[in-house]
């Protein structure tokens, strides 16, 4: 098995089907990964320690999914240089807008690349786009994923033709 | 001079309009306290050694202001058993909802007191209050201070009747 | 039985669900309190009776529910020295962000500890925290909660763990 | 002078230009009011006391304006079997939102008259209209100004018409 | 059979859960009403018709629920002398803010008595506190009816004591 | 001069500076309006006359802008069979959020036309659309103006590039 | 078959519901119509051509259905001169209020009609409205359709009259 | 001068003020970038021409800045394999909060990485980070980078130390 170079983070295991889907990306595009339950609130020194030897062990992006008052994904940034991506989780009362801004709002210098609420598929797709800057291969694989998805889209209009 | 037993924090040092109001209440009923910038982004390091030491050091309660993706009460709370006040700062952009919600919406078992949109006051008070629970000359002065705002609200009435 | 000295009110018996949490901290930590259902609308002076004599009957701090214009916990708060906890009740039209404004946005002079929506359980916490600055034997048990809550948050990574 | 039939209420004497509005309005219709600063929060017993006074004392309406955690007008409602109506008064950090949701949002039982935020004008003109059911000449005079807001409407069209 | 002296109108028939609420009140105070369909948009002559003629033909208080962009209130407002009610009921889409937005922010001049999504209930109470100002009987039945709700609510204080 | 094809209501004159942005791009492509101020609420008859009568008088498109509780452009809609574009004016206190939801949240059968807010000049361009339907020459004109637009953006980049 | 003079596009065939009801209003008045599914983020190049090619290819209505980050009106929008009709989707996360802000808030120069969230049926209403400006017999039945909206509602009134 | 590796893109001039804090950011950094106004809306052929143009040209991260319905930075996301960072503008109705909306809650297959509302520092910050993920040199200079920050923050405590 490859060594991760791509680590998922998520608050609590009530997080994992949405960060999931972040994994199947990761797995349909060959990319190695861990997945970790560390939460900013519950344990923050595994969080702290997680995301500040990252780097060292050879991960390359965090990609951290939390709900509510989501700090996951910002602390995470605040311990690392690597790129974060985070993953603002529906909640019960305010249906993620309050993890969505937890998440996007955060102040000048120590940015988190926020998807949409639930968004965990495009924070895989987002850490494949970031690693294929400097693979070619994996950024040809991004171009026939986009064309997959344009030929799925053109085909569904079969249906809908009267 | 006594040793601090409240500790105000803040991520940045444009917090200090909004928080040094806590501290003026904290100077009122004569209790000592420190003042520190503190940001969970930027010090995340400082952050949690002030807050996971504050306990033995002496300090009883913690006073966080933060604004935006606010994560200094929070992750303050996450490394201290000790009651932490959380001061949602006004921002620019969304006007401190995103504060608000950054503070008050944390999960179960990490609790933060949330006060006010900019309560730097309030959460000055709270912290007496909070103090004054096992200090009897401190509860006293609570109930003056209540009496001194009811009085001075009384008085207003003057101006206004007609 | 021993004398309560956390009293917890709500405006209405449909709030119990969300405040027995509280209830259920309370006695995890051997904290001995009351219930009341007083409606700061419906009950005003049982509300104005219960809250100022609080503090002479032995109460050190007040957790207070409600939804909606949710005015318990402040109206509680204008009429006790004690500290109040505030729980924003979810609603069913606006999903608690009603209660939440209306409990958070309390004026200078009279603060209220709100918790997050729905969050009985961090309310009982936060009164246990204010009641373990001044004992030893609280804190401690605080400081063994917050190593529970990281242990279990640590085991869950075996079941995620690839 | 004659004997007041309004009592007009407000939580803080900043919120007397909204409010007098009010009071410019009930002049226009030449009825007796009095204007009083009882906030719920900083004076609560005078607040009871006035509310719960206001029908022997010869008061018919009461109008109570407040702000951010808006708790004047509800429980001026809670303590009088009067009609309350409630102005949300505009606030710096949520613009009055905070205040509106904390008035509208009344639970059943104990109803207020809602007015916009910072609606003083047209809640003095809901209380000409509350008396106006039972006072032909009144209702007479609602007639007449609402006729006159409509022409000096219409004649707003001279300086547009092209 | 009394002639209505309180009119109920809504938008559409979908309306009628919540309106009902304060026909039922209005039934159990013994006030007399009549109840219409009235679109503001689908029967905007209907509805200026009826509440233009509602003075005339004996309506004292106008009670209008309406959902989304609720016109409703505030155009029977715009066409009667008479204190107008609104009642913002509840969205699929935005659970009612868009309701009570249109609904409550009506300009100077033109006040419509707004209150709680889906606040039905209310409704009907707040057109009973109206008409008791002019009339002792009623205001009686008001007193006995805050009574009632504060016994009810002490009651449930047998469930919940421990 | 030409009849006028387009009708430009508001609610209030406070509303012009919004609107006239409407009326200037009906003057750029040549096409003949009149300009009305016609509150929903305070000349509801004006309104319902002139909306009514608006296509016998050869009027082919309506355009109103309204702000806060804005029924303007709902309430002619619901009088005309003719489109109707509506134009949420900013407001003091929600900032234009209540005329849009106001605006746009109409029920089923009664479309209104919603631009953005303050949208008065997307109003005249989207009336210019709906006549050039059917209008070969003012179609052109469309497309000119759109290519205008296009190169003063291009162009904008002689400043920018580096 | 006639030639289809409004074309109905939605980003995902998930939003058919919502914007059949569209077709069918389009069916109901004769207006032959074609429908597509082409997402401004998927198929990007379909949607240009698509919409660009659109007037020369006989369509003089676009109504675009999206949800979340809705770009599929605005987009279309920019590459027609045609009149584009934006139907915001309900979403699962915030309701519609993303979808309804995306496509709303246009900058000047780019406007789209926007209806109520999930409005297609108010959509189809709003383009045959447009198409009637020079359709005389269209006109007439769009005056029929609102004859019948209004017997059907006040057809209602034998079901609630007391 | 080096070829740009960054393209920097905005909606409109209006946008540059916080486009070029990424520019600054940029320079520090030593990375080469270039800098378009290249409007989704106004020029939407140039739009798709520079994004799906852009990986060929060299080009490995597109900023791109939008406000109101910002469909910038989701379209160039459409037309490019590239990772595309979102900053949303500060507007002036409704203070971002569309702008916010616009771009985070893209659909799956086309991720957008949003930093917060006016933060085009961050999106400088987040192109080094994702550059510096194969770039040793670059990954340094990103941990002085926050090193330097550490400093100033800790700095600043001299000035609040009472």
């Amino acid at each position: 098995m490859k060594k991760p170079i791509v680590g998922i983070i998520m608050g609590s295991d009530s997080d994992l089907p949405t960060m999931q889907e972040a994994a199947l990306i990761l797995d349909e595009f060959g990319v190695p990964y861990e997945m970790k339950i560390t939460s900013a609130h519950r344990t923050p020194n595994f969080m702290a320690k997680y995301s500040s030897s990252a780097l060292k062990r050879g991960i390359k992006i965090i990609i951290a999914g939390a709900g509510g008052a989501a700090h996951l994904p910002g602390m995470s940034a605040s311990h690392t240089p690597l790129p974060v991506i985070g993953v603002p989780i529906k909640t019960k009362s305010l249906d993620g807008l309050d993890s969505l801004l937890s998440i996007a709002q955060m102040p000048g210098g120590v940015p988190v690349a926020t998807v949409a609420i639930g968004g965990g598929k495009n924070a895989g797709l987002l850490a494949i786009q970031m690693l294929a800057i400097s693979d070619k291969g994996l950024m040809k694989k991004v171009i026939e994923y986009k064309k997959k998805l344009e030929k799925e889209s053109l085909k569904k209009n079969k249906a809908v033709s009267n």
